[in-house]
């Protein structure tokens, strides 16, 4: 447990505009693709899937983007969240690094994924939409969103990787006592849903499968639009508050990080922490270093490739330019259920590419390791998801002490592990292991691809 | 979700003193009892279980006692922590009362229960203390005490009642990430346990079984201390900052309480928020009302008789001058497990008994019907324990509205419920129950008692 104060930033100073990190890179992210025509989409072929205003923001250059005032009441909720000099961690790791971590646990649903939840629900309440569909992996952006429509009063569907819904039937618990209706996915709900199960019998879902079915419904279904967590440009836009703040309490210490690390699942956390710090190496010369923190059973920056391919696993999204092992690529079980998707969004994959980012693998018992670890050390314990970041983290702590170097290390704490428990019992237990990709199998998805886009 | 934001103390307005009622009480608490002797216990008897600064506070009448600065640091981690306006759930009820809430969910913990862990393993540790043993009903108390023996290097053992144990297995996994050894109570482990798993094998335990394991090996192993989590004088003063820190945030709203509540356990949170505006009332002539809410099915302020009883099932503790339901009572499986407890402390019966406090029943649907409606209406999701106090404040402000009356009425939300899930669960598939008390059993239970004082 810490035993320094935590950096608070003052209520009024909470950041009025997020960040949109494309106005700054040189190389824009290349565009999403009709899969009928392969020309690049246009506002209008997004439409019918999400909020207009979510849409234009998806598709602007405008560097930086008002929050609603109405959203911005909603975040005070939880925000300003904390920044935490992690003495604690620093002391049990004997390091002359200096490690902060942004506390995004301590929004009411456990994780950052209200940041973006809250705008959503907002924008779709705005337009006259009256339910939203979503798919889910460990549960935290089904949780999320399910509490920013209960208070814009829409309804949601929610359709829950299966392998979570079953190892994390708290995650489900708290979506129904916030209203929404839960699925395991793939479910008998869609025909997608029915077609999988088919093909899959034994499948224990994924989020690509899951996006299929809430994509499904939301196109079927009248004045029902799709809410995505990750992946997409204005999803990452949201999340950019949490390093815009992080950038103003670090300024109060008189810090500047020297590498910055998020977990690595779709892109949400990861973008919301670094863009904001990663504006500064593109405007000003900073040469801080940025890390996406990725589990080795789901290696997409670290062993995929860059093509075009589809966001879900029925191809029924846009054709997206990202790195990817294949949208047929099933995931490990592993309990990081958050990280359990085959691609990266295009901002991070065109920034990947230019080498302005960095990525590394983390094995699911290194990140329990590292996560009772922090737990002992801090006080909190963390979501399977952000042990990767904190697994990370520690190893560049532990860099830093070998070269004698006082490195500023921050990273992301995405939400606390309180739901996910039995994940933590496991791992003592000695139940949980570590899987290895099949490097054939990833190969074979990859090419396949190869086609899509021509 | 509410909309109105947080109230914040600037953390160097933290309180610097805990506040001591027996002050200012006009009738002081009875005297504890040597069980033997039938003599007032001196702080002698209490040193061989308890740290010595934890049995000076216990007998102290001075009426603010400092908070040391390493205590404070550890504090810092989480409090002041927000007092919210919960306008979400006045308009819920549409209701002209303002309800106010004093966050204690925010703690790395989840609970208030942390405000006592720390300064108890504080002074056990500077007194060279090496080991410390408790109990825990819901599991609330044994991972703060847990996290708080790892910050200050002490191990402890965690007796939990095993109905607790079974219903709540995260919890268990929460103390052994924090490093705790944790037994299901009545357990193997102590001859306590022993005797009362022969004595009643189907036995689901009770606080006051887990009491007497815990404090047997206090008392036979070697530099060891037991921690109790409520009941005692020096939990209810650490406790205070609650109602210290919620004092001064109504200051900066320009309200003040009409009445005040938290749910009743051993008193722990209630004696927190209440104590603090209590003084008012003895020192300054306020009028505000206190209401305990506990659960009906543990009914000791509400039907409960003031008797010198036992603080545990054994025998093992000093005689307490207290409401209670007979050392002998077993209270239902309800999933407050925190509230599972036959007696009240010193203080809160003798102001019980001088109409100072009220107390109030709330059954068990009911209790959950009101965590739903707050987790819908406020976005924060109750523990079982915290529903209670919840009950008891939407009563309060329906009554407000029947009368057409602006009331100002604050509870405590004791601690969030995400890790209580399984209740929640349990409570939507109509598995959940209410219990009956057998009023027989308690009047046999408390005429037993009525020679034990002679």
């Amino acid at each position: 447990m810490k035993t320094t104060k935590k950096i608070l930033l003052p209520e009024n100073e909470m950041p009025k505009y997020w960040y949109n990190i494309v106005a700054d890179m040189k190389n824009k992210p290349m565009p999403m693709l009709n899969p009928k025509t392969k020309q690049p989409l246009v506002p209008e072929d997004m439409e019918a899937l999400f909020a207009k205003e979510l849409v234009k923001q998806e598709f602007s250059t405008e560097r930086f983007i008002e929050i609603p005032e109405e959203v911005r009441q909603l975040y005070r909720i939880y925000r300003p969240t904390p920044l935490v000099r992690a003495s604690g961690l620093e002391k049990a790791l004997d390091t002359p690094a200096k490690i902060y971590f942004k506390n995004e646990s301590v929004s009411p649903v456990g994780s950052h994924k209200l940041n973006s939840a809250i705008p959503q629900a907002y924008f779709n309440k705005i337009q006259g939409i009256k339910h939203m569909t979503t798919e889910t992996g460990a549960g935290q952006w089904g949780s999320a969103l399910s509490i920013a429509c209960q208070h814009f009063g829409l309804d949601l569907k929610v359709f829950m990787v299966r392998v979570s819904y079953e190892q994390k039937p708290y995650r489900r618990s708290v979506m129904k006592t916030y209203g929404a209706q839960v699925f395991a996915s793939p479910s008998a709900e869609t025909e997608t849903g029915r077609k999988l199960r088919q093909l899959y019998p034994e499948t224990s879902g994924s989020l690509g499968m899951a996006i299929s079915e809430a994509v499904e419904v939301a196109l079927n279904q009248p004045d029902t639009r799709y809410g995505l967590g990750s992946v997409l440009n204005h999803v990452a836009l949201h999340q950019t508050i949490i390093g815009l703040e992080a950038e103003k309490q670090l300024e109060m210490t008189g810090d500047y990080p020297d590498v910055v690390i998020g977990c690595f699942g779709g892109g949400s956390n990861f973008c919301g922490i670094t863009f904001p710090f990663l504006k500064n190496n593109l405007t000003e010369g900073k040469t801080t270093r940025f890390i996406a923190a990725e589990p080795a059973s789901c290696p997409k920056l670290t062993r995929g490739r860059f093509e075009y391919d589809f966001g879900d696993t029925s191809g029924y999204t846009p054709l997206i330019p990202m790195f990817t092992l294949g949208h047929d690529f099933e995931p490990a079980d592993i309990h990081a259920g958050g990280l359990r998707y085959h691609g990266a969004g295009t901002i991070v994959s065109q920034l990947k590419r230019d080498n302005l980012i960095e990525a590394a693998d983390v094995k699911q018992l290194e990140s329990f390791e590292a996560g009772v670890l922090f737990s002992k050390a801090e006080g909190i314990i963390p979501a399977p998801e952000s042990t990767h970041a904190i697994c990370v983290a520690i190893k560049e702590a532990l860099k830093a002490k070998e070269e004698g170097k006082e490195k500023v290390i921050l990273f992301n704490l995405s939400g606390h592990g309180l739901i996910d428990m039995a994940a933590y019992e496991k791992y003592f237990s000695g139940q949980l292991k570590n899987f290895e990709v099949d490097e054939k199998e990833i190969e074979n998805n990859i090419n396949k691809l190869e086609k899509l886009a021509k």
